[in-house]
């Protein structure tokens, strides 16, 4: 059982020995030959493991290497052809699975780089990537106390604290994956408190048309939870929007009483606490007064903008209000710089989650258990099994503490407002499209024969067209990474965001010089 | 920067040194000494990342000791007090996180001890794990290939090979977080399919209520989706099942003529292969003619017994006409023994994902990239970011190849049998409920003063008093635990579910002396 393989020898197809080799005895292993199938296999499975973790850490130093590019750009038909993708009848030994994690890495984005600046989850905390490893290797499902004890704890500790940050003594939490689905427990919730009989008889239990309004500035998944859970994509009114982002209040309560006027059922809106594109802040509490007023439910998507709840400084006024509503998202794998996922919905009051959702699945939530079952959450979520999503965000707190992320925050903001200063500082290369409310900064890189013409619809147009060129350039490249986009009149503009702790002024300052290096001469 | 502290030298309450000491050097440094925020903090992060592995790695082998036990209960309250949940204002020191990984493992359930019997997701597949680590240090989101590009790949091969093993040529298919999700992407498809007005303008675009069938032994999840989806639970027609828990086919139709009769629109049957409970498999040819003479789609919930396709002996006949379905989920996470979270859709029709759930977010999923698009998934999904829940499956497939699976089903089966003869050969001390089709072994366990008795309504009201009794003892000496539940007539009894490769004959049999020594006496 112990002898390695000529394959496993040769595993690259040069002949050359791999970068990570195993020994001897080791590299021709099956997975077979480790624990749990072969008890004596302890030794193997110990030295297995460490390789991989030889390859991520040297990945990890890689990631916050500036010699080391952001990616290596390859067309899907090339990458297919570098990596050995098939799946095949006979399992492959240990030393091929070692090179595929390496080859893994190696062709794979380095999201965490200093210069990787393209999605608002960026970055690559050490901590919460420890705390992902062991949730891996307890491998459990958060469904009941009695199999996840540890975790169902940790959930109540993390929820509880960050239900008191927010703003709230009491209420209910659960994670979810991913801010959209955190949104659809929101609209759920609303749509059971108001009208309980939903549940069982669905729209047969009200008469009118349910609506629901977000800003046009809003997560698509707002709009997504319209089709999922029935109401159609035409009953989720977009609510205009101001210059900088920010739903317009006015036009909501217009936009509500046009619905009303109808004989519609105006009953849940959705103010955003930090815009994808823009970074926007609805004003919370000009919205509140309105759900007050006509007896709406008022749910935060704070998926991006929540971690700001953190700062003392920067929390207001962005989330002045915030108190006031009825449920809350915010994503810890965003500005939190948790891995992903995490996500957390929160509401204020208790009790709604499980009697929203409960189905009281019989094998899973006796009511005759050792325990104490209130401490179950199955029965609150709409998935059944679900992931382990706690420890890496615990352990995270554990080593920032609050001052940790407090100043993690601080640091993201006045980093933004350094770049939007060196923007400012050179209008001739760079247009600043607005002054952001967050770490997004949204600009048009102007090159040299565009520099000296008026700012016009038809120069914004030019604009437009040379961004996707230059994010192009930027891929081949592989030195940094933007994210661009069009927004509703403004062509494809680039949105730059800072949420990973590894960027500094000098990356800023890389940005800004190898923006004008790739594209002055577009 | 680089000085241990008092308190991290002392972070055990009792100044004893830690079992998993980190050098002078390293324990009171905190997180902000590590990558990336300190550059020269290679070494440090090092460190801290192998000591968090040494623990790993003893937990991994503590998890196959049979001597070590599978769990250590404690109520809520005492667990409260052992662990140190509380976060703090100030970041504590490396040291302490290393403490706090092992305490949390020391008291979490061994879920992937081989006398874990407790749950459908158990065992620790060491190929998998390692995938997790590696997934959580590459820390993508799936949503586009141009961040993700080697996972969408890997994501495309391992989806059409799936595909392929079902039965279809072409088709489409995603990774969900969980079963439950699965099967509403199955209903939103199918929603969308046949009333493709319902995306936009919701109920109003169809005359009628909108009915779906399901057995009275699926999975609450599709309950779940009526309720979420806007149909109401009341219009999830529960169709009865036989005396071996497989829905009964000529019911499905009676009930589809019922609300026919009423003028309602039935459209949507989920028939499912390995109930939870009872692992039942329902009859698929049958229920797939009734659907193709009323046009109904047909979705199958394979999320706990797909697994057997990959077993040429036993997925006939119990999968026989799964082609035929419009739909099927799949969890790897469950038989297949793949690290939670990984559940898979799948389509026989491609485009519909796509058209279902498009809400055409324009920051993401522009027209204009450099690569070819039709890469990107993020645009056929309910979620916005989705976890990367393919490379530990891919490395695993990799390892173990379609011959291991085979074996891995075939040898899970038979150890299933071989429990059903052991408890066929003592019928005084074990009441057999029914012949398994799949390895949910269903019994009660029969103290000395019920065995000399005949069986009767009273006495396996007498059994399933026991049951939880039983299960309380299990949980407090702490060496196996297996699941109950009641079902419909039948009072608690045992689920014994063997899905863990770490599971042997003679597992088995402690599992069966075990419950006598802790029962016969009550």
């Amino acid at each position: 059982m112990i002898q390695p393989t000529a394959v496993a020898m040769n595993s690259k197809p040069d002949g050359q020995q791999s970068k990570y080799q195993l020994s001897k005895e080791t590299a021709g292993l099956r997975s077979t030959d480790l624990l749990p199938h072969n008890l004596s296999g302890q030794a193997p499975t110990r030295e297995f493991l460490l390789k991989v973790v030889d390859i991520l850490v040297d990945y990890i130093n890689d990631v916050n290497n500036r010699d080391e590019k952001v990616l290596h750009f390859k067309h899907p038909e090339e990458m297919l052809r570098l990596l050995k993708l098939d799946i095949p009848d006979e399992g492959v030994p240990l030393q091929n699975l070692i090179d595929d994690c390496s080859l893994t890495l190696k062709h794979q984005v380095k999201t965490g780089h200093p210069r990787f600046f393209n999605q608002l989850s960026c970055g690559l905390d050490i901590v919460s990537m420890a705390g992902e490893w062991l949730t891996a290797t307890a491998n459990t499902n958060m469904f009941t106390y009695e199999i996840a004890p540890v975790f169902i704890l940790m959930e109540n500790v993390v929820l509880t604290k960050m239900r008191e940050i927010i703003g709230w003594k009491g209420g209910d939490s659960i994670f979810a994956p991913g801010g959209s689905i955190s949104n659809m427990y929101a609209f759920l919730a609303a749509r059971h408190k108001m009208f309980p009989g939903y549940k069982e008889q669905g729209l047969h239990s009200i008469k009118g048309q349910l609506v629901m309004y977000t800003s046009n500035q809003s997560h698509y998944s707002v709009k997504s939870c319209a089709s999922v859970c029935g109401l159609g994509t035409d009953n989720c009114v977009d609510v205009p929007s101001d210059e900088r982002g920010r739903m317009i209040p006015s036009e909501l309560e217009r936009l509500i009483l046009e619905r009303k006027s109808k004989g519609h059922i105006p009953f849940f809106v959705t103010a955003t606490a930090g815009t994808t594109v823009l970074g926007a802040f609805d004003p919370i509490n000009e919205i509140a007064d309105i759900c007050e007023k006509y007896k709406m439910w008022l749910h935060i998507d704070a998926a991006w903008g929540g971690g700001l709840l953190l700062s003392r400084k920067y929390r207001h006024p962005r989330l002045d209000g915030i108190e006031r509503a009825n449920s809350v998202t915010w994503n810890p794998h965003k500005l939190m710089g948790t891995l992903l996922q995490c996500s957390t919905i929160h509401f204020r009051e208790n009790g709604l989650l499980i009697s929203c959702n409960q189905m009281s699945a019989e094998y899973l939530f006796m009511q005759d258990k050792l325990y104490d079952i209130q401490y179950d959450t199955g029965d609150k979520v709409i998935q059944c099994g679900r992931h382990n999503d706690v420890f890496k965000l615990w352990l995270q707190w554990r080593a920032k503490g609050n001052e940790g992320f407090e100043k993690h925050m601080d640091h993201l903001m006045e980093l933004s407002e350094y770049m939007v200063e060196k923007i400012k500082a050179s209008p001739d290369k760079y247009y600043l499209i607005l002054e952001p409310e967050m770490v997004n900064v949204s600009f048009w890189y102007v090159p040299k024969r565009l520099r000296n013409i008026p700012h016009s619809p038809k120069r914004a147009e030019s604009l437009g067209q040379i961004t996707p060129v230059l994010k192009g350039k930027m891929m081949e490249v592989g030195t940094l990474m933007v994210g661009y986009q069009p927004l509703n009149e403004l062509p494809n503009f680039f949105r730059n965001i800072i949420s990973s702790a590894a960027v500094t002024k000098e990356d800023v300052d890389f940005l800004l010089s190898e923006l004008d290096r790739l594209g002055q001469d577009l």
